[in-house]
């Protein structure tokens, strides 16, 4: 088959690509710890011809349509984000072209909340993905990460963000904090009951600031071992998320990300009674894939009559 | 005048020392930023010789009392915890003698809060020494600092204690995470609107987690200047601890602290209708006075029985 799109998801710390064809299956992936943080200024373009200018050689008519940080002002070139609502058709009227017809960077998202802003980039193609991938128009998303976004999707369109810096606040707290002086860098043993008692006390009174301290005391008194309190840790701010973001007991959430984390969030959720589908990380090619039919069905008057 | 007393608050970063008649006054101070993190273990003894010998020399039978991190695991020697409610007799009880009748270090205080504990070392000293400052036997106090305590003494003994990781985030988060980015290192301009933002943003729902991702979109579509978004963020973390902590419109709180930390703590609590008197650092000289006067009073039955 051939393919018919390279799409690229080009964020802070790697990229990953992928040849897709018309049907929006993978015919190759390849992936590369290039990003925001080691790719100097000036050096994007040259960086996207050493990833994947055989690619693009090997197929010269191949669109290419780059989502995430790639498209941030310290990115290639900065996209502009899409106001809320904002559905397909939207990302489609604000890609950035690089390359007119060939080479495009899709844009962010934004709302206003109270007059702060928020803003995602790479998210909104994932969270396109993700509905065409369980073929709904409306739900509650939830990307979890360094920066964990919670996204409500009505009617095709973006109505609604907003971003915890849940996996960043873990990854200082576990590795620069006071705490860190109780919690093994390397250990990722997974002890589901201190995650569960974290995801618990989260719900208490006494505020995320403070519950934070017990992860110390308890082992000042040798209440719990390391893993157990890099557990509770997890759970603690995940927890806290989930207190002030997930939607009440009986509802559904679709979670988008990476499987370890992606369980940590429907094990969590299932906890307060809502329900949680998860999609993976392909959930950026069939985003990407969909943004692709919108442009040929643009450009094709008559399968746009149809 | 003769001084009675050798008072030390020896802590995590820094030692205090002061000189203190019978009366409390206070006749010398010495101060050193040598404590937990920079003295060897096994060097505290040399240490203490090395910062108060002379003080010592010149007055041969002067008892010397130490607060704070001194007594914790890894200081001089461990200070048990004092199980509360503990009061000023429960301390003097506790009193760890290196050197018997002359030189011993103060105990810390504990509570168990759902099965999980909360600990103090040296704020249990500044407790009394304040209550003692405004005559009183009952309050709620605030500590702020790195690690911020919130206690209630009820009739001159310590009944709750909550700690709040609040300044070691707002130094992590300022320093360490994206915000940093926006976020001028070395800057302390005062903006007290932009810190009262703050403050009523964390009462808003939402969370923490995802209020502090404003600090960053905020300077993303200019909308709030650096020094603004530092007053912001101290805003939000204090914020969400009186949000989690603070007492209801209408009481009142003693802080006890530093000048400017202790006065954003006062603006915070009057926005919410509660009234603060502030008690600065002397707190810890009235506390360790009032603990000598108490072993003065046992070792001598005349005074005792009067």
């Amino acid at each position: 088959m051939d393919p018919a799109l390279l799409a690229v998801d080009w964020g802070t710390t790697a990229l990953r690509g992928a040849l897709l064809a018309a049907d929006g299956s993978v015919l190759a992936e390849h992936a590369a710890p290039r990003g925001l943080l080691s790719i100097e200024p000036g050096g994007w373009a040259a960086a996207f011809e050493a990833e994947f200018g055989a690619w693009r050689r090997a197929h010269p008519t191949i669109v290419s349509l780059l989502a995430g940080m790639v498209g941030s002002r310290q990115g290639w070139a900065e996209a502009s984000y899409c106001p809320c609502p904002a559905g397909l058709d939207d990302l489609a009227d604000g890609l950035l072209w690089l390359q007119p017809g060939r080479l495009a960077i899709v844009p962010g998202a934004r709302v206003e909340n109270d007059g702060r802003p928020d803003v995602m980039r790479g998210e909104e193609t994932q969270v396109f993905g993700a509905l065409e991938h369980l073929g709904l128009g409306s739900a509650i998303l939830v990307l979890p990460g360094t920066h964990s976004k919670w996204v409500r999707v009505a009617d095709g369109r973006i109505v609604a963000l907003a971003t915890h810096m849940t996996g960043e606040c873990y990854a200082l707290l576990r590795r620069q904090s006071i705490l860190a002086r109780t919690l093994p860098p390397d250990d990722d043993t997974w002890v589901p009951e201190a995650f569960d008692r974290g995801v618990a006390q989260a719900q208490q009174p006494g505020g995320l600031l403070h519950h934070l301290f017990s992860v110390r005391t308890l082992a000042l008194f040798e209440r719990q071992g390391p893993a157990e309190a890099a557990c509770q840790l997890s759970g603690l701010l995940i927890g806290e998320e989930l207190r002030a973001a997930a939607p009440a007991a009986g509802s559904a959430v679709v979670v988008v990300g990476g499987a370890a984390l992606a369980m940590r969030y429907q094990r969590a959720l299932a906890g307060r009674g809502v329900a949680a589908q998860i999609v993976g990380a392909e959930a950026s090619w069939l985003g990407l894939a969909a943004l692709a039919r919108r442009l040929q069905h643009r450009a094709d008057p008559g399968r746009r009559a149809a």
